[in-house]
């Protein structure tokens, strides 16, 4: 029988303390083994030889729940994986988790009665609830993303998110927010760039409304700067007409003069810019949070933008780069886009797992 | 030893009864574990709590067997994976699997003595005889799919299709009809959809030799509905010039007419139209089989045509949503494209293994 | 306990000897078991039935490491990974390993003083030396791939790739050459197909170098046939004008007349013409090899260039084919892009390691 044969191998190995040995039945163990780990490996025990400084980064402390599904396709997980997966962001210290957007079209994250009026479907599970009671047993603080009906990507208006999402904050903020604890602030979910129109107005109207309906929790924003990567409906990976780093602190700063008294945060991603404008573009957005007294986080991306699959997980390299950069400015914290498809041991990408033994062996954290 | 010490936490743990406890030790045994599982797992025991009736859709019991490739990259199974997915699919009531296509093009699934005369490639596995033997092994329907010959997705234009099949359907039959008793139909492979020239032609004279050959054994069809996700060919993830659903009820009938009496079976695909629609489609595809004797079919597609990688597992609620329209239209049976690569626990996409588990829990299928 | 359960069921499996018992209990043991090979799963010792004579094609005994990506997604792979990797090539008789390129771009393999003053990153792990010392831990030759700016896809021209490689060559050769008896050749890394401007120069000029520092290593190039596959930046999977046979042997025999005298060996790539031009294409091929005295080896891709997922692991009938093509047109040697993504049973597509096993069966590899 296989396991036997395999068991036996595994003994006379440990016998004969062979170091490289290249034998049949070695592999035959290997090979039957190749889901798990195997004692027999005589490669269990390296460790990586790292030629640079290890920690000298900003540690990600925060990731995006990516409920529901937009461009990224759906792992159909159920509660004991989500259970899981908060235990692996918690062992590498996340302490803060963003559901991207309680609903995205007719998908919705929670049975929202505003939405279901609207035609939106039902949700076979309740993922407000369980995050939030998730984020309470791990001891996270949980942000709500708020409703993405999908109509500002079709047609550059924000008028259509500002009145759903009335609705929206108030019953979620009677349905969740006065019953956990873990209910810790919001994401104000639309993902704009420079000049879109009325992004000062949507973004100013949509983060008072949060903030007045629950005592003033903290909210933040995530935007993209348009830079060379910011392909979006393209075929290519980058692109001539990329922002300079003048005109999106000219544009950054009007946007935040006007919002920073209802929008505590603000994390720009980090992938549409090219590694080495990394310290340009994070040492302004840093200059600008401190002139109107706001938090600057960055959206350290852990998906790839530069292959022709999209997505997968990010070269660990590219992270770290990111990562370094964002300390370097004095950033005040690093979240993700996003753990659970990116760097979940779990993760239906086998990379993503190697991507946080990585990150951990960077970051000595056991 | 890692594995001495994760044991030995294993044990700790055991004895102390640690239910949320996030310590390194935990996540060295979850992490050694991430491909296994782990019985120090504390979250090993936790349903979902679903929030919609359960079991409440029509159960998939077919399934198309997608070999040999077309857009779908291959899995390279043996015998020994292909005998565990059809224990897979049995477990979950499967009892029809489908093979989609004989051969296509150049490539062919059995080594077909008229198409290797036409310098088609010889296969290294007789898959037909093999998913015959495995069908009788698990008491299931084989459905032997026609040849396609690409030459109607190049030219728009059946003939070859039928010409070829001519030949193809005759030697099947010797080869395996009369040797197997699960060889139980005939899937007759054109994906077509309305207006196509000369379909109603084709799937007549394909679907009558079929029968005369085989003592009327039982064929079918599965067409496209010329709906929104009808976009195969282009970039986009939908279309403008969806048909209506008036367009599709008349050129539908115009076919039905035509084949009745050698098609009993129609499974339309169920992925090029929208959540909202299937009831309103759903409806005119049963009244049409009633109005002419066929049996309605659904092909509920397991397969997610939202997302950008093309394609990855659907997400479960869209796969309820579909089942769910069904049972309420009061079709006949339900298949999926397909099983091995979107739905099967051993699949190379992990999703799938979790839609499984999702599907069985829904059902609640132990 | 469910663990506890499926023990008590394997034991009652084994007693009652039930071979193709399709019971829940069964099921729960292969699913909590479906990411290790359970040993209750009764297709266990299943066998593929092979219909082709095995061992019938040149078999693999190089691959190229695709360090750093270009356009395939990373792994994340640690050292530890790596080892594993090697002893999963050895097993099947890998002796050659070949660093694709030493730099891409701003992104390098090792800490290149010259590439570094250029600007270039610096890279958390030295893969030169590691790549290295796994080769002489496993007996393999390691072949140094040149440096690749970017340039020549930019604008077409090779004397960037020149100049940069002047320094790299030498400097790499005092860093490792003169410490690793592993250290087997070099790899002119210039992906051209014919008719590329300054190809000949560039070569010459290229493998002259290496040779001269190297006390006369060997060196190859890869370049691909201008086949019908040969799609790079397009949607398309395959276009119309494709390179002629003919056109093929006046313009290679040119570029070997002028390079033969310092390029050892030329691997053309094998994924870019159709599976039934592989015989005449191979033999000019060979004839042209024959003809300066160069070695003729044949890159046998291992990714699938028919799909729309670009890339996964190629469908091994397809491996199969190519594999014999050589054999038949007497190639040296046969080696692949690549072992880690599209072969090896740890890769994060796994449909590779049933390739891998499928690989084995055909050769008869234990």
């Amino acid at each position: 029988m296989e396991t036997n044969n395999r068991r036996d191998f595994l003994k006379k190995a440990a016998l004969t303390g062979a170091s490289a040995l290249v034998a049949p039945s070695l592999f035959a163990a290997n090979d039957e083994g190749r889901r798990e780990s195997s004692p027999a490996d005589m490669a269990g025990n390296l460790e990586s030889r790292l030629i640079v400084p290890k920690n000298n980064g900003l540690k990600i402390t925060g990731t995006f729940l990516d409920e529901i599904s937009h461009d990224i396709p759906h792992q159909n997980w159920g509660e004991k994986e989500w259970d899981r997966d908060f235990q692996y962001m918690k062992r590498i210290g996340i302490d803060t988790v963003i559901m991207i957007r309680s609903g995205y079209r007719k998908f919705m994250t929670y049975p929202s009665p505003y939405l279901l009026k609207k035609g939106c479907y039902m949700p076979s599970v309740d993922l407000v609830d369980m995050y939030l009671r998730l984020a309470e047993k791990y001891k996270m603080k949980f942000y709500f993303g708020l409703y993405d009906s999908g109509r500002y990507w079709d047609t550059g208006d924000l008028s259509w998110e500002i009145e759903d999402n009335k609705y929206v904050i108030d019953e979620v903020w009677k349905m969740y927010g006065e019953k956990y604890k873990s209910f810790g602030g919001w994401y104000i979910s639309g993902e704009i760039s420079r000049a879109t129109k009325g992004a000062i107005d949507a973004f100013h109207s949509m983060g008072k409304q949060c903030k007045d309906v629950s005592n003033g929790l903290p909210t933040f924003i995530s935007p993209w700067i348009d830079g060379k990567k910011a392909i979006m409906g393209t075929d290519k990976l980058t692109k001539e007409d990329a922002v300079s780093v003048q005109q999106h602190e000219k544009e950054w700063n009007e946007i935040f003069d006007g919002i920073h008294d209802v929008v505590d945060a603000c994390a720009f991603q980090d992938g549409h810019i090219d590694y080495d404008e990394l310290d340009e573009f994070f040492t302004v957005n840093k200059k600008l949070a401190d002139k109107y007294g706001m938090k600057c986080w960055t959206n350290a991306e852990t998906l790839d933008r530069d292959m022709l699959i999209r997505f997968l997980p990010i070269k660990f390299d590219k992270l770290r780069m990111k990562l370094e950069a964002a300390k370097r400015a004095g950033y005040d914290k690093a979240i993700t886009f996003e753990f659970s498809h990116f760097m979940s041991p779990q993760s239906a990408y086998l990379q993503a797992g190697h991507l946080y033994d990585r990150y951990r062996e960077y970051f000595e954290i056991k």
